[in-house]
């Protein structure tokens, strides 16, 4: 059986247009949100609580939860973290609730909510959303980009073309709509270099600023961990 | 002088968000709104009267205007033209008013209206959008698809691609946003066969079943017309 519809969506914003038929979602944050969850749970955080709201988060921080903050890819200040994934690697994690607030992938993570199911995905784990996805063959699902502020870009876009790539290589996919094959085309002019490629994003050059090249580099290495973050009520989970 | 920014927005939906420095803004509804109000100002109608409302379309018919309603690529029941913009080609339409509602354009264009200046663009009418964005260098621009029901589509994509292009081989760009960079990559794999490339698209599925092939041919050709119909507190009129 293949999967009836794929489609991309390219902001939050636009979620509820493409949620008509109950899909299943993957919450794309590549840099940094989505990839920092993945490593988070991969290494051994029990969950990970997404919350939109730096005040929701500060209640948190004060209740003695690790909490993790960032707006405008810099720390906020009187937190200790903010998205870079390598923060979340090592054993001070293990075991913990970890609660997170960024300024595009925690929100995109709340309009996805009452969808299906909701698992995140990132280039480090890109095969275990494409298998995840293959078992659910009679779901439309739904690629959605967290984008920025509101707005496309293209790190995310890169990263659903990828998984569009992998679902029809393994003729998983019965309708690939218009922003899946665009998301598809634009994948395989930058996969040979994603890096380059990306060198020109406007995020890209929003990122450069804050002197995060080993952090970017490593949000676009493929398949790093076999990880499956799912949204539940109670968080962000590992699924068994 | 260049353009400060160029930005793609692929949703109407999304409108607010690109709209934050009072931008110029062409809208686009290829396939087939903004084709036919091209050939409706260039066949020497007075103006067009976009309405998103189908009963207020027909109050007008009620008044005895030339109104045009299209939900679904048809012509809705009751009203003699649909979005064809063969039907706004000849001497009827000539110094008239007409009124035209459709399923995705029209909504693009009330999105837009509070924008600084907005003209109706679409691959007809290309270089004069081109040459008009010129005469702004110190305004954003936000290049406005009308898409499929708040959804991504390929060919308002590719349109805006196309003009991303052309302003800069005139090196008229300082930055293009991820949006931009974007589109303009897709005009670039499609360029040499626009019609072959939007085949698999699923806005063209859609209208195959609508036996409308010349129609989209038409609409997909390059600078028929010189024209510039531009969007007044009176409907679009074409700019002297």
């Amino acid at each position: 059986m293949k999967i009836p519809r794929v489609h991309v969506c390219y902001s939050p914003e636009l979620f509820s247009a493409y949620a008509e038929n109950e899909p299943v979602v993957v919450v794309i944050d590549v840099l940094r949100a989505t990839t920092a969850i993945c490593t988070a749970i991969d290494s051994g955080a029990e969950r990970v609580i997404p919350v939109v709201n730096v005040k929701v988060a500060k209640d948190y921080l004060d209740k003695g939860y690790i909490v993790a903050a960032e707006r405008g890819g810099n720390i906020v200040d009187g937190f200790e973290y903010g998205n870079s994934p390598a923060a979340f690697r090592g054993d001070h994690v293990k075991g913990k609730t970890i609660v997170l607030t960024t300024s595009n992938g925690t929100y995109a993570i709340a309009a996805a909510q009452n969808a299906h199911k909701v698992a995140i995905g990132a280039f480090v784990n890109l095969q275990s959303i494409v298998n995840w996805l293959c078992s659910f063959q009679d779901r439309e699902v739904v690629l959605l980009c967290a984008g920025w502020k509101r707005k496309f870009n293209m790190e995310d876009t890169l990263f659903a073309g990828a998984v569009v790539e992998k679902l029809k290589e393994m003729d998983k996919v019965k309708e690939l709509t218009d922003s899946g094959i665009a998301a598809l085309h634009l994948y395989r002019l930058a996969r040979e270099d994603l890096f380059g490629f990306l060198e020109d994003s406007s995020h890209r050059r929003r990122l450069r600023k804050l002197d995060i090249t080993e952090d970017v580099k490593f949000c676009l290495s493929l398949n790093e961990m076999d990880v499956l973050p799912i949204l539940t009520p109670d968080g962000v989970i590992k699924q068994q």
